[in-house]
C-alpha cells in the first residue's frame, strides 16, 4: 500500500493529512506555526516533520509517494541555508520521496476547486492573490507581506485604523466611533478631551510607541475595530473596508487573462470571517464563480496524491 | 557669565552648540545618533550627555540656564523609564537647569526663521509635518514613524521602487530602468528574462528576502534610484515622486488655517538635497513664503537663548 501527505503549514498552525490513492483520509496531525519567516527555520522544519510523523502513525514512511507542504513565507526556502534544515528533517522523518514545498495559496486553492486555473485571495494576517495555471501559481500581484504591502489584509486594516485614529488625532476631528475604540484598545484610554491640542498629541505619540512596542503583524489585532465601525456605518471606517475590498479585487482581475472564467477561491479571515471586506468582494466579483476555502490541508493532500496516483485520484473530503 | 545650549539629535548624528547671551556660539560637540526608537535608551542619553559635554569645555555646566534638546523619537520619552533615563543623563553632566526635550522638527523650524507660527515639513528617511505655534509643535500631520506613515520620507520612496519592482515582476512588465535598477542593488541580479515567469517570481521572491532581511528603515537605500528614473524620465517614477510631493503638500496645507501666510520650512535629505521631491512641493507651494534648514542645532540654540535671556536674543549663525 502506498500513500500520500499533505500539510498546511501557516503562521499559528501546522496541519498534515495522510490520504490513500481513494482519496481517503487515513491519518492528521496538527502542530503550532511553521511559518519560516516568524519561527526559526529549525522549529518550523521540526513542527511540519511533527506533524507528518502523528498523520503516518505506525505506517512505513517509505510507503508515502509524494508530500505537499503549503506554507506560508515558502520564499524562504530560496534561501540554500534554509532549504538544507528542511531537506534533513524529510530524511529524518524516514521519507524516501521527494517533498514538494509550494505556497500555502496554491494549497488553498487546490482545496476548493479541481479546476487546474483559476486565482486565489489570500486575506489572513497577509494578502496575496495568486494566477493558478495548472495547480501550481504561475504569478502573484499584491501581497509582499506586511513590510511591502499586503493591502486589505489584517494587518493592513489593522494599521490603516491606528493611522486614522492619528489623523483624527492630529487634524482635531472628533474621535467618536473608530477612533476611540482604537485609543481604547491599544492604550486603555477614554474620553479624550478632544479640544485639547497637548492631550491629542500626547495621545498620539503614545498610540505611535504603543504600535511599535509589539511585532507589526500585531497591528492586525485592529482589523475587527473596522469590522464594527463600518458595521455602524461610520465614514472612515466604510472607507478603509472599501480600500480593502477595492486593491483585493483590483489584484483578483490584474492575475487574470481578459474574460477569463476561471474560478476565484476567497481564502483567509477577512474574506471568509465576519469581516465586511469579504461581503464587498463578493459584490465586486458578481458573474464569477467564487469559491470559499477553508481547509488548505486537504488541498494539499490532493495535489501530492495527485502526483502520486494520478489525476483522476478522488478529491479527499474532511 | 551665563549660557544657553542646543542640541539636535538624529538617528546618525547628535550635534551640541553652546550659546551666550549674544548669540555667539562659544562652543560644539558632536557625536553618532541618539533617537531613542533607533538606540538604546542608555545610549542615546549618553551620546546626547557627551555631545553637551564636548560643547561646554571647561565650562561651568551650572552657568547653563536653558538647554533645548530637539530629537528624532522624542515621544519616546512619554515612558516614564525613558524619561528617568535621560534625566540621570542631565544629572550627571552637573546640569541644575531644566532640559526640554522637544520634536526634532521643532528645532529645524527655529533654525530656518524668527516667525513665531508657520509650518514644517520634514522628509528625510521619514516625514512628517508640523503646525508651529509660537515656536512650539502645535499638531502635526502625517508622520507616524515608518511602520504606520512616514508618506514622501526617503524610507517611503524606498519602499515605493520596492514595490513597483515587484508589481513589475508579477505583471509580467518590462523591467528596464528603476525595476532593474532596484534588482541589481538588491541582488546583484542583471539581464533578467521577463519573460519567464519562473525566473520572475524567483526574483521576486528573493527581492522580498533581501528587504526584509534588514531593517526596515534601509529601504531608504532605494530612494536615490527613484530620483535617478524620474531624471530620466521614467513614468512609475515619475508617478512616485509626485505622490511623494502629493503626499507632503497635502500634509503641509493640512497643517495651515484658511489663508494662513506664515512660513513653511523644508527640512531633510528630500526636500533639501538632490531628490526631485523638493522641487515638486516647491513649485505646488509657489505663493508662500518656502525657507530651507540646513543646521537644526542652531535652532535649539536660539530656542534654548530665547528661554534664558528673552525674546530678543540675537539668532546664532554657524
Amino acid at each position: 500500500m502506498s500513500f500520500a501527505i499533505g500539510v498546511d503549514a501557516g503562521g499559528t498552525s501546522t496541519r498534515a493529512a495522510l490520504v490513500d490513492a481513494a482519496g481517503t483520509v487515513l491519518g492528521t496531525g496538527r502542530g503550532e506555526g511553521a511559518n519560516p519567516n516568524a519561527h526559526a527555520p529549525e522549529v518550523a522544519a521540526g513542527r511540519i516533520a511533527d506533524a507528518i510523523t502523528a498523520a503516518l502513525g505506525d505506517r512505513d514512511p517509505t510507503a508515502v509517494r509524494a508530500c505537499v507542504v503549503g506554507m506560508a513565507g515558502v520564499s524562504k526556502l530560496s534561501d540554500p541555508g534554509v532549504a538544507a534544515v528542511f531537506d534533513a528533517a524529510w530524511t529524518r522523518i524516514g521519507f524516501t520521496c521527494a517533498v514538494r514545498t509550494v505556497a500555502d495559496a496554491e494549497v488553498a486553492y487546490a482545496s476548493a476547486t479541481a479546476a487546474p486555473d483559476g486565482t486565489v485571495v489570500v486575506a489572513g494576517t497577509g494578502s496575496i492573490v495568486g494566477r493558478i495555471r495548472g495547480r501550481r501559481l504561475a504569478g502573484t500581484t499584491g501581497g509582499y507581506g506586511w513590510l511591502l504591502g499586503d493591502e486589505g489584509s489584517a494587518f493592513w486594516l489593522g494599521r490603516e485604523a491606528v493611522r486614522s485614529t492619528l489623523e483624527a488625532l492630529g487634524r482635531g476631528r472628533p474621535l467618536d466611533g473608530l477612533p476611540s475604540a482604537v485609543l481604547a484598545a491599544a492604550l486603555g484610554l477614554s474620553g479624550l478631551d478632544v479640544r485639547d491640542a497637548g492631550e491629542r498629541l500626547a495621545a498620539s505619540r503614545a498610540l505611535i510607541t504603543a504600535a511599535n512596542a509589539e511585532a507589526p503583524v500585531r497591528l492586525a489585532r485592529f482589523a475587527p475595530l473596522v469590522s464594527i465601525a463600518h458595521d455602524a456605518g461610520e465614514p472612515a471606517a466604510r472607507e478603509i473596508v472599501d480600500r480593502a475590498a477595492g486593491h483585493l479585487v483590483e489584484n483578483a482581475l490584474a492575475a487574470r487573462d481578459p474574460g477569463e472564467s476561471t474560478p476565484v477561491v476567497l481564502v483567509g479571515s477577512v474574506l471568509t470571517g465576519a469581516s465586511p471586506v469579504g461581503g464587498l468582494v463578493r459584490r465586486r466579483l458578481a458573474g464569477l464563480e467564487v469559491l470559499t476555502s477553508s481547509d488548505g490541508v486537504l488541498g494539499a493532500a490532493w495535489l501530492a496524491a495527485v502526483a502520486a496516483f494520478g489525476e483522476a485520484t478522488p478529491r479527499p473530503r474532511a
